[in-house]
C-alpha cells in the first residue's frame, strides 16, 4: 500500500491552471501530488544566431527550483557558479520534448523560452514540468493567434505529456513521489504523445540492472499514466487544432 | 487620478497567505497589487563560522525573481555569473531590516534564512518582501515553540513592515506600481516597526533633487501605509508575545 | 570627546588634490582624515547600447579597494569571483548621485566612467568618493572644452558632496571614523546639492530603530557637513559654471 | 549500404589497448571506428564528505574532449565557464553505469576517479567511454590486488558495455558514425550487463516519435552489440573474478 | 649518473609522430621520454577583430593537460573555474615561440589556432609542446598549398625548438625529467631558431641565484640539445621551403 | 636620443617612498619615471595548508593595476571573471623574486602578502614591483622585530632589485618606458641580487631572434641598472643586517 492510499498504477492527484501567471504570454501551475511547477512560455521575436534566415523557429527551456522547494533548503544556482549538472540535464530533456511535438518551420522566426519553476518538490518535477509546460505552450500559441500572427492552425502535431515509473520493493509503481523514488531500484522517465508514439525514454537501474520483462511491463504503465495526463491536458485546454505531422500517424 | 482609482495616499490591495509552502518551518505568499512575493524562512541549527560560540543566531536573506516574473522575460543569475548588484543591494535590505527586529541573542546559536522569491513583478517587491518575510519569520519561529524548542516569548522586539512613497508627475504618492515606480522624480522606501521608528530609509532623486518639505511629506504618507500593513500582519498572526526591547519603546 | 579633539558637528581634516592621476581625463586624491580616495574621470566617445541614437550621454561609476586599504588585508575581488554585494551597492550609489546633478541630454552621446578606488580605508569611502569624483568629473568636462568639444556651460546644474551621521554612544556625529562607524547605533550617509535638496538618504538602524527627531538632527547636521565640503570643492575647482537646471532652483 | 561497408547490424571495427597511460592505476584507449577515447582510473584512498563512515567507497567519472577532436575545433570548456550540459549529462550517465555493476560495499572506503577523454570524435563519444572504462577499472582493481589491498574476488557483480542503435533513413543501424547520428531520426544508447540486463536506456525522437515496434527492433540490435563489446573486453582482459551479486543472476 | 643512464648533455629519446589526429590540418604527437604531447593546428579563415583589415594573419597557442597525465591526478580546469597562472603563461610562451618565426603578413587573414595538450607528463611539456608544435605548424601549412590557397613558400622564417636546462645537485643537466626538474636549483627553458638565435630565454632561481658564468655554460648546452630536436624536425619533415627573414639572417 | 633626454645606459628617475600607506606592516610607494606602484606587505601569523607543521615560511605576491593607470581605462579584471594571464604571470614572478633572497626557514610560521598595486602605468610595471615591494619586505620584517618577534638579523640572504633591458631601433635600451616598450624588437627583463647573480632572466625576441652577442650586451646593462636601485633601496632602508646564506656569497 503507497503511503497516500494509491494503487500501483495510480497517478497521484494531478491538476493544472492556465494562466496563472500575469506576464507571460502563456502560463500554467501545475500541481501533480505536492509537486507543484510554475511553466512558463514567453515569445521573442527572433531566433538563434545560428537559425537566422532559414525561415523556421525554435523552443527552448530553463529549469529552476526555489530555494526552499526542497525538504531541507537547497542553495541558489546564483550563488554556487551557475546550473548544476542535474540542471542542465533536466532543461535540455524539457526542450527536446516539447520541439518533438512542434512543427518548427510552422512555428515562424521566433524562439518560445519555456521556464519550469519548482515552487516545491516532492518527486517527478521533471515529468511535471513537460506535462505543464505543453498547456502554457498552446495558451503562448493562442496569444499569437488573437494578435493575428497566426493561423487557425497551430504549429504542433501532436499532445505531450510524461511521466516516472519505478520499481520499489520489487513492486511495479506509477508516478513516484520523492520518497518512493528515493528507494527505487529502477527508475524510468517517459515522454509519450497522444498518440502513443515515445518522444524520450529513459531507464536507470540505480542498484540493480533490470530484465526486458521489467522493461515491458514499466512501458504499459507508462502508457496508461500518459493516457491520463492528456485527458486532462485536452480537459483544460478544450479543442487544439493540431497540425497534421508525422508524429500524430500513430496509434491508429 | 491612478490607474487602478486608488487615492493618492491608498496602498493596493494587500493579501498574506501564511503557510503557502509545505517544506519551509515557515511561509508566506504576500499579494500587492499584481506584485506576488512567495517569502519562506528555513531554520538551520548553526550560525556562521564567525558568530560560532558568542551564543547568539543570525538572521541572513536571499532574494529571487523568476525569468517571467516581469513584463518581458529576464535571464535567470545563474546564467549570468552570480546575482547583480540589485539583487545584493536588496537582499542586504531585507536581512538588515528582519535582524532590526530581532533579539540575536534570544534567538539562540541558529540562523533563519529568509528567502524572497518574487513570482510576479508590479513594483514594490522589496518593499513587499520584507512584509511578507516577517509573517514567515513569525511562523518559522512558532514551529520551533511547538517543538519544544523555544518559550512563550518570541525573540522579536517589534513588528516591521515596508513600503514606498514617491513623487509622480509632482504630486506625491503611497505603494507605487511598476508604472509609477518608472516614471518617478523622487523614489523612497521606509521600512518601520509597529512602535513608529524607522529601521531604513532609502530616498532616490531620480532626476531633480528633492527638498526637506518634501521629505516631511513622504514620510508622513509612509507612517499611513506602514500602519495599515502592520495592521494585516497582526491579523494574519493572531496574537504576537514580544520581547520587551529597546526598540518596543516609542511612539507612547 | 572624539578620538582625534572633533566635535560632534565637526567634519574630519579634507584635503583634494586635482590632477593627480597622469593618464585620465580628470581625477582627484581626496583625503577625508585617514581615509583616501583616488577619483578618476575616463571619456568615452560613445554610450551603452541601449542609450544610442537618443542624444544623451551616461555617467557610470565602478569602486574598489585595494587588498591592504583595511586594518587587515582583504582578498582581491578578481579572486573571489567578481564584486561584492557591497562593492555593487556603492557604486551603484556613486553614479545615481553623480548623475542627479547632470544633464545628461546636454553631455552629448559619451560616457563618463567613474573610477573611485580606495587606497587607505578609514570609514566613510563612499561619501568620501562622491565628494571627490565630483571634483574629477569637472576637470573630465574641463578637458573637453580645452579640445574644443564642449561650450563654456558645462552639463552639470550643481554641486554635490556627501557625509555621514551616526548616534554613537547616544550622541549624534558627524562624519564617523572607522572605529565611530563600527559602534553606531544608527548610520545615516546624505548627498545633498549646492542648494541644499537631497540627492540620496540612507539611514539604517543598526541596532535600534530610530524615531522622527533623531533624524530631523541627523539631516541637519549632515546639512552642515556637505555645505563645507562643497565650499572646499569650490575653492579647488575655482569658478564653475552651472547650467540652470530643476536641481538648482532652491534653497532661495 | 552504410559509407564503410558494414551490415546495418554491424559494428564498426574496436580495439582496447590496456595500461596506455603510464601514471593511472587503470587505465585504456579505445578506438570504435575513428572514434577515440583514453580512458584512466585513479584511486584516491578516501571518499566524499558525505560518505564518510559508511564503510563503502564511491565510483565518479569525468569527461572531456580535446579542442580539435571534432571535424572543426570546439572551444575549451575551461575558458567558457565551466563544463557544458552536454558534459554534465555524459559524465554522469558514465559514473552510473560503472556504480551499477560494482558492489560499493566491497569497494572499501576508497574513489575510484574515471576519466574519459575524447582524443578523437566521430560519433558514440559516450558508449565507447563506458566500455573502455570498464576495462580500465578492472586494470585499476587489480593494481590494488597485487599491491595487497583488495583480495581474489573483484568488488565487480558483472561486465558492462554501451552502444548506441538509430534509425536513419528509415532503416534501423547499430553504432552509428558522426555522419549518421546526425541524420537519425530516432536515437537510442543502451548500456547493458555480461548477463543481458539494462543499466541504462535513452531513447529520443530527433524529428519523428517512435512506436513500440521500432523499440522492440533497437534493443534487439543493442543486444548483438554489447555482446559482441563484452567479448572483447574479456579477451582484452583474460578471466575476471566476478562477486555473485543482484545483477549477476540474469539471462540464464 | 641520470637514472635513464643518459650522459648530462644528452636529449631523451624524442619521437614525432605526424598526422596523429584525423581532423586537424596539421597534427604531431610528441614523444619526450614519458613525456607525450599531442600537438594539432587548426585553420581559420578570419583574424581576431583586432586584426581584420590588416592583411596579415595570427597564430595563437592553447595548452592544457589531461587530468591523469601527473602522477597523482589533477582536477580540470574546467572545473575550477578557468585556466590557472601556469596554463596561462605557457601558452603565451608556446604563441610567442612560434609566431617569432611566423611571417604574418605572408600568412594571410586567417587564425592558426595551436592546441597543445599533455596526454602524459614527466618534465619538460612547454618545450616539447614547443618543438612538436612546430611541426604540426608546417603540416598544417602544406594543407592550405595542397588546396592551392598558398605558394611554394611558406610564410615561415626559421625552424624553432625548445629545451629545457637545470643545474641539479651542483651540476648542469640538459633535458630535465620531472624528478630531476623537482629538485632543480636552477631552470632554464630555452627557445631557438635554426639559425642559432634566440626566441625566448627564461632562467629562474629555484633557490639559489646563479652567476654569469652558469649561466654561459648553460646556454652552450641548451645550443646542443636545440639543434638535436631541429635535426629531427627536418627528417620528419623533409624539405622545408623557408621563406628568407629577419630571423633567418644569423649564426654565419 | 630618447623623450625624456636620458642617456641609452641611464635609468628614468626612481624615488621610493616608504610607509606610504598607513595600515600595512610594511609599505613603499616606488615612482621609475611615471610608472607608479604601491606595494604592501601583510603579515598572516598562519601558512597555507599544505605548509603547515612544517616550521618554515611562506612569501607570495598578487599584482593589480587601477582600471585608469593605462592610457585608455582598462576593465577591471574583478568584472572580467578573474585576474588574466598576464597577471597570474607577473605575480608569480614577483613571489619567485622575493622568495629566491628569503631564509623562509628562517621566516618561521607565517605568510607574507606582498600586494603591487599599479596606480599609474607607464612601462616596467613587474619590475619597479620587485624593486618597491623588497624596500616594503624589509619594513614589514622590521614591524617584526619592534614587536619581539624577530630577532635582530632578518629572514633575507641578499637584496633584489629588477629592471629592463630592450632593443629598439637597432639601439640597446636600459629602463623601457612604455612607449620604447611597445617598439622594442627584444625585451628582457633582469632580477639580479646585491652580489650580483641572477635570480630571473626573462628575454623575449617580440619580432626578430636575437644572438648571442646581444644578449650579452644586454646583461651588461641590466647589472649596472640593478647596481643603481639597489644602492637606492639602501639608502632609503639604511643599514640591513641580512642573514649569511649561500646567496650572499657571489661577486666577491
Amino acid at each position: 500500500m503507497r503511503k497516500d492510499g494509491r494503487a500501483a498504477d495510480a497517478l497521484r492527484k494531478v491538476t493544472i491552471t492556465p494562466g496563472w501567471a500575469k506576464h507571460a504570454e502563456g502560463s500554467a501551475l501545475i500541481d501533480v501530488g505536492e509537486t507543484r511547477v510554475l511553466c512558463t512560455v514567453s515569445i521573442e521575436e527572433r531566433v538563434p544566431q545560428w537559425m537566422r534566415g532559414k525561415g523556421g523557429g525554435w523552443v527552448t527551456a530553463e529549469y529552476g527550483m526555489l530555494p526552499r522547494a526542497t525538504s531541507t533548503r537547497t542553495p541558489r544556482e546564483s550563488g554556487r557558479g551557475g546550473a548544476s549538472g542535474r540542471t542542465h540535464e533536466i532543461q535540455r530533456l524539457i526542450g527536446r520534448s516539447l520541439r518533438a511535438v512542434t512543427d518548427l518551420g510552422a512555428l515562424g522566426e521566433r524562439t518560445l523560452w519555456v521556464d519550469c519553476d519548482v515552487l516545491q518538490a516532492d518527486g517527478g518535477t521533471r515529468t511535471a514540468s513537460i506535462t505543464g509546460a505543453y498547456v502554457a505552450l498552446v495558451l503562448a500559441l493562442r496569444s499569437l493567434q488573437k494578435r493575428g500572427l497566426m493561423g487557425a492552425q497551430l504549429p504542433l502535431t501532436d499532445f505531450v505529456a510524461a511521466t516516472s515509473i519505478g520499481r520499489v520493493g520489487g513492486e511495479l509503481l506509477l508516478d513516484l513521489d520523492y520518497e518512493e523514488d528515493s528507494s527505487a531500484e529502477v527508475d524510468m522517465n517517459v515522454v509519450r504523445t497522444g498518440s502513443g508514439r515515445f518522444v524520450e525514454l529513459q531507464g536507470t537501474a540505480e542498484e540493480t540492472p533490470f530484465g526486458d520483462d521489467d522493461l515491458l511491463s514499466m512501458l504499459s504503465l507508462a502508457d496508461k499514466g500518459v493516457q491520463e495526463l492528456i485527458a486532462l491536458q485536452k480537459s483544460v485546454l478544450g479543442e487544439v487544432v493540431l497540425r497534421p505531422g508525422r508524429s500524430s500517424a500513430a496509434r491508429s
